[in-house]
This record gives C-alpha cells, sequence and structure tokens, in this order.
C-alpha cells in the first residue's frame, strides 16, 4: 500500500461506496485522467469479508481488463465454457461456448475482483476514504453538488461535478432522493439461499443447477480446490439450524447420483443465508446523481447477473463521464439511464425466469404449487432438447451484447 | 348425407364426442379398416355451432390429409408464414418460416375442420349416433368394455375392444374415471376472452397478438373477408355489456396506430366470452380407456394449441390402435399416456408463457402488478431482437416435432 494520499476538498466525480462498482468506475476513471475520490462507510476488511458472486461476463472480464486490473484474474480464474442442469435424476450440460460462438465465463470470486480493485486504487495513489461515516449529498440537482462526511471524527465536504452512487441496496444515495421522484419495482421470492464455503474440490468442472423436489441447488466453486455451494431454505431458518453435516447431507439429496457421489464434504469456512430479490429504482439518474449496481437495481443469484449488471452500469457511466470531460458532450450522461434500465431489465427478466425455472415455490396464488411444478419440468423438458431455447439461455448466462 | 347406417351393437372402438378429435379419431380408424362408431351427446347443429380456433400446425394439417378431409383446407384456407407482436406502440413480425426453416401454419377454422370430418363420415357411411343420451360407460377395466346410452327414447348397448373418450373437458369419460386414480392439475387465469366474429377484411395479412396497457388483444382471422378478433376482459364482464361499438373502440384502443388504421369494423355475427384455464388431467388411460383432446386437458386459447394439441392425441391413439389391430403389439397402447403426456406438457407450457407474457394481470401475488408487467416488456424487449429467442417461440407455435 503506499502512503495515504490526502484527501482533497474538490473532485471531479465523488464515488460514494467502495465495492467492486465504485472501484471499477474510479479506476477507469482514474486511467482516463478524471479525477475522484471514493468514500465508503465500512472498512476495506469489512467490504473484502462479503461473500457474493463469482461468475463473470466477458464484458465484465473486458472491463476489468481495461481497468488494468485483471492480471491475477486471467491466472487464478477459471474460464467456463459450459454449465450442467440438474432435474429429474440426471444432469444435461448447456454448451455456453458452442451455443454462443464462443463465448465463455470466468469463474473468479468477488471478493478477489474487489481486492485487486483495491490493491490498484492503493498503487494508483487516487484519493479512497474507508470508514467514512454519515455521508450526505447536498445539491446532486444543481451544478455545483457536495457530499459531506465524518472522519476521524472531523466532518469534511468533498465539492464535485458528479456523483456517483454505488454504495449498494441499503446506501445513502438512493436513499437521498425524494420519494416522489423514483418508482421502485420489486418481486420477493418465498425462499432464501444457504451458502456454505469449504475448501474442498468441487462436484465436477462446471457449475450444477438443481431443480429438485426438495428445492433448489447450486454447486458453484471459487477455485479448483474452494466451493461454494447453495441449497434453497427456508426465509425462518436461521444459520444456526444448519450444522455442515446437516448441509452436506441436504445438498447431496438433491443432486443427481453421479454428482452425489463426486461431493467432497469439508468444514465449512463461511456459511450464510440470503434472501432472494429483484428489484429495480427508476431512473438511474437524478440531477448530477448517478446509481450503479446494487443502489439502484438487485437481481436474485440465479444467473449469476448482480456484479455483472453493476459492471455494465460502470461501463456506460464511465464512458459518459469520458465523453463529458473529452469533449462537453452530454449525450452519453444524458442516455445513461434509458439504457443501464434497458440492459438493467433484460437481466432482471432473465434472473426472474432462472429463479422461476429451478426453485420449489410453496402452494398459493399464481404459478406455484403443482402445476408451476409441471410448467418447471416441461420447460426443462423442452429446454435441453432444443437448440434454440438453449441458445436462447446462453446468451443471456454469458451476457447479452451492449447497446453503443 | 348418406343414408343412415343401422347402429351395430358392438364395434372395435367406441368413440365418445363427434368434436374434431373424436371425428379425426374415427376417420383415420376407418380408412385403417377398424370398426369404429361415434356417440355424440348433442345434435351436429350444436357442435358447428361452437366457434373455436383456428390456426393449425403442419401436424395437424397432414393428418387431416391422411384422413382424406384436406381438400377443402387447402384450397380456402390462408397459409401463415408469420405472426405479428404488437408492444409498445409498434409491431415486430416473427417470421415463423424462415425461423423454422420452411415451416408455415394454416389458418381454417375449427367449425371447418368439423364440417368436412362430419361430411366424409356421412360419405363414408360409418356410423354415428347424434344425440345420444345419459351415455355411460361400463367395465373399461376389464378385456370387454361396453358403452351404454339412450336414443330416440330407447336405450342401447355398445360393446367394444376399446372406448376414446374425445368428449371435452365437460364429457362423461373422465367424470367416469373415480377421483383416487387421476390426478389433475389446474391453472385458472384472473381474466377471460371476449370474441367477435364479423365479415370484414382482416386488419393485416397475418395474426396480430397485442400486449397493451388496456390488456392484450387478438386480430385473428378465419378467411380474407371474416374476422375473429379478441379482447381481454373482465370475468365478470357479461356479452351484454359488449356492444360491437364498445368492443370495435376497445380493440383499436389495444392496436398499433398503422394497425388501428387498418381495421376495418362491422356488424358482429357471434359474440362470446369464454374463461382462459390451463389444465391437464394424469395419465389419459385407464384400462381399456383413453382420453383425448379437451376430454384429458385444457389451454388457454394463447398460442392455438388447442386443436393441435387433439390432434397429437389422436396420432398417437389412431397409430397405436393400428399397430395392435395389424400386428396385436401393445408397445403403442402402452405408451400412449405418456407420450401424450409429455407433449401435452410442452404445449400448456407453451400456452402458459404466451398467456403469461401477453396479457395484463391485476395486482397481486406472484408476477403480477407493475413487476410483473416489467418481466412482460423486458421479455419482448428481448424476444424481437434475439434470434435464438424468437426461433424458440416460432418452433413452439409451429408445433414441435413428434416422438415416434
Amino acid at each position: 500500500m503506499s502512503t495515504p494520499t490526502p484527501i482533497p476538498h474538490r473532485t471531479q466525480v465523488a464515488i460514494i461506496g467502495a465495492g467492486p462498482s465504485g472501484l471499477l468506475l474510479g479506476q477507469l476513471l482514474h486511467k482516463a485522467g478524471i479525477d475522484n475520490v471514493v468514500l465508503e462507510a465500512r472498512s476495506a476488511e469489512y467490504v473484502l469479508g462479503r461473500i457474493r458472486a463469482g461468475v463473470l461476463e466477458q464484458v465484465c472480464v473486458d472491463l476489468l481488463d481495461e481497468a488494468g486490473v485483471g492480471e491475477r484474474m486471467h491466472r487464478e480464474g477459471l474460464v467456463h465454457g459450459g454449465i450442467e442442469l440438474a432435474f429429474a435424476g440426471a444432469r444435461h450440460r448447456i454448451d455456453l461456448q458452442t451455443l454462443t460462438g464462443g463465448k465463455t465465463v470466468m469463474v473468479y470470486g468477488q471478493t478477489e475482483v474487489t481486492r485487486d480493485l483495491m490493491d490498484a486504487r492503493a498503487a494508483s495513489g487516487a484519493p479512497i476514504v474507508y470508514e467514512a461515516a454519515d455521508v450526505q449529498l447536498h445539491d446532486f440537482d444543481s451544478a455545483t453538488p457536495r457530499v459531506s462526511y465524518t472522519h476521524d471524527g472531523v466532518r469534511h465536504e468533498l465539492a464535485c461535478d458528479f456523483i456517483a452512487g454505488c454504495d449498494g441496496f441499503h446506501g445513502v444515495c438512493r436513499a437521498s432522493i425524494p420519494k416522489e421522484r423514483i418508482q421502485n419495482f420489486e418481486r420477493v421470492y418465498p425462499f432464501g439461499w444457504l451458502g456454505i464455503l469449504a475448501d474442498v474440490p468441487p462436484v465436477a468442472d462446471e457449475l450444477i443447477y438443481s431443480n429438485h423436489a426438495r428445492g433448489f441447488a447450486l454447486c458453484s466453486m471459487r477455485s479448483k480446490s474452494r466451493v461454494r455451494h447453495y441449497v434453497q431454505c427456508s426465509l425462518q431458518d436461521k444459520v444456526e439450524d444448519w450444522s455442515d453435516a446437516r448441509f452436506w447431507d441436504e445438498l447431496k439429496s438433491r443432486l443427481d447420483p453421479e454428482a452425489a457421489e463426486h461431493m467432497v464434504t469439508g468444514p465449512s469456512i463461511e456459511k450464510s443465508i440470503a434472501p432472494l430479490r429483484s428489484f429495480v429504482a427508476e431512473p438511474m439518474r437524478f440531477g448530477q446523481l448517478f446509481l450503479a449496481g446494487d443502489a439502484a437495481h438487485i437481481v436474485p443469484p440465479t444467473g449469476a447477473k448482480g456484479l455483472n449488471l453493476a459492471a455494465a452500469d460502470v461501463r456506460y457511466l464511465s464512458r459518459a463521464f469520458m465523453e463529458f470531460y473529452a469533449d462537453k458532450r452530454t449525450a452519453g450522461i444524458d442516455d445513461y439511464s434509458r439504457k443501464a434500465l434497458r440492459r438493467v431489465w433484460k437481466a432482471e427478466r432473465f434472473s426472474w425466469y432462472l429463479t422461476s425455472l429451478l426453485h420449489k415455490f410453496p402452494a398459493g396464488a399464481g404459478d406455484t404449487g403443482e402445476f408451476g411444478h409441471r410448467m418447471q419440468t416441461a420447460e426443462l423438458d423442452y429446454l435441453v432438447h432444443s437448440t434454440a431455447a438453449m441458445t436462447s439461455l446462453a446468451e443471456n448466462y454469458v451476457g447479452l451484447p451492449f447497446e453503443e
């Protein structure tokens, strides 16, 4: 780590949040010669302690390369050319690479992406403030927005041209927008994911998504010696209800016989329960304030779109800022919300579709219970026998093309 | 019409119901030299008065040709190589023919199919009894099943090898099966379709399926001078609530400007409201009794799968009977329920998908209200820009291949 940089009182872009969205935006802007300051309410250790997604689309990989932080990812990450769907006791491979004309995904944990970005930020000497408390946004509707915050007991103020709200679902940025100017869309699912991290070899070479009468399961990985596995659980469940032994037994019961046989168990090094939610706030721009990533939208983790969608927002937003500072053109800025939302909604659709297809839904209104289960079975049976349907799944999984 | 045939007391296959399933099965069996009797509770005029679907898959067209009743269909029917999806004020063509490597659909009313089949039945001299009252099934679990019925005030009994239950959703065949031997799956939709028939030119060359904020609309046709149009309506609505003027106004408001401009109005010659339902009964065989068509399953009309699915059942069932009588092989009979249901569930899935995609759902649990509407918009936006997704829609619309 380099010597702490003095924090300026004025910058071009104030970035709120040092998760992957904020750090990636900061790095891209820094490389383009655009001044920016990153403010993060938590410590770096806290941010790195959050276990999140681990599947990167090609566009996300390309963006990390562009930011100059792809070196370790290419060395340690696993390139996957397919995924497996398990149902009715058998596995079916979706050959992403063949179906999409050569596209693949990169298995590399979000924690590692964040670490690489933090290292690059430190090396660049660009300013970043961790544990910036009580962040407040001021005058983002004017040409002279400001952000104030408390650090080491002292109140600071940062004047800027733009504020980038990259501070997640619970962050201050979206919360600062008057209710009447924002429209929220939400779907909460009646179940959660219980996830564990363990240092054992993966069940198979690729990810296995399982639709099972006992509930959904996902065998994912972070490396060839570290797995990230999930089982669908009740929202009433607590982590304490789930011993490692119970978790492994439950996972095994939801896999096909071959996968179950290859499953290696071991002690969990992390275990947590997360609810599943679809959420979109519209628009994504409010004067000089721009929302990106989880601050504007949440997807259920099925389909691994969360981080990729954040990267897509950052791609649009970084280009908009570059265009503005290079040529004083505002077209990118003015079109950011529309373009980002168009991609967001497609990823929301895909995540909702895959969630609906693979989970066990309790009986109730709508497409649930026995009829809903038969719709899943019919869809899966159709899917793995139709090149068109598999291609549609594959092109969404590897990431839809960008609108330029 | 030929002279009435005396009704035998014994036949090989007793067919219950003279809708298109029963008549088509009867004709195929008759041509294969298999004796059969068709019993219908209503009059021929009543059966012909029911206005139903009007889009035939290629496999249905082929089967009607095989039955020798395709001549008028090929002369009067309209071959369509595409459909149009309307949303957000514009129309998008799905080029069925190009996307499926040359497949098309035939626009020809179910009423006309039924009339052609009735004419062929009369010409063949094969026995058919209309107004067969109080039909009862006996001993279908034994090798000697029987059917009894009252005709012209006289009770009759018909001994047979097999009973084909082609008598629709409200028929006696499925109702004769003990509850514990049958499993029903059902989804009732919270809206209906108000349909009119009118002698005016179609709005466009092909069918228009419209997703609109006011609700779904479909511009269909029976010929170049007769249209069949629908608007989604409330289940509380009554036909008397809908004057012709109100219907045309409502339809116009749900179309894109170009289609609205080309709409020609005229007096309705039929007007009715139908609820939308997904229903499947499993299995489709009970001893010597086989269910086919609406007796076993109902699809919502979106996607026009009802008649086509009935024809698919009849295809499987006719071949099973032919195999049995020609070679005494029971493989087709034994596999009928599994094969038919596999296709049924895929068509149920497609019909449910298209219904979910195109209708306005009232706010409530599940994927309804504003979030659900955005899922529709995102899906439509994705669909019309993805060749893979359009191909998937097209291959289902023209009809999935048969399992031989």
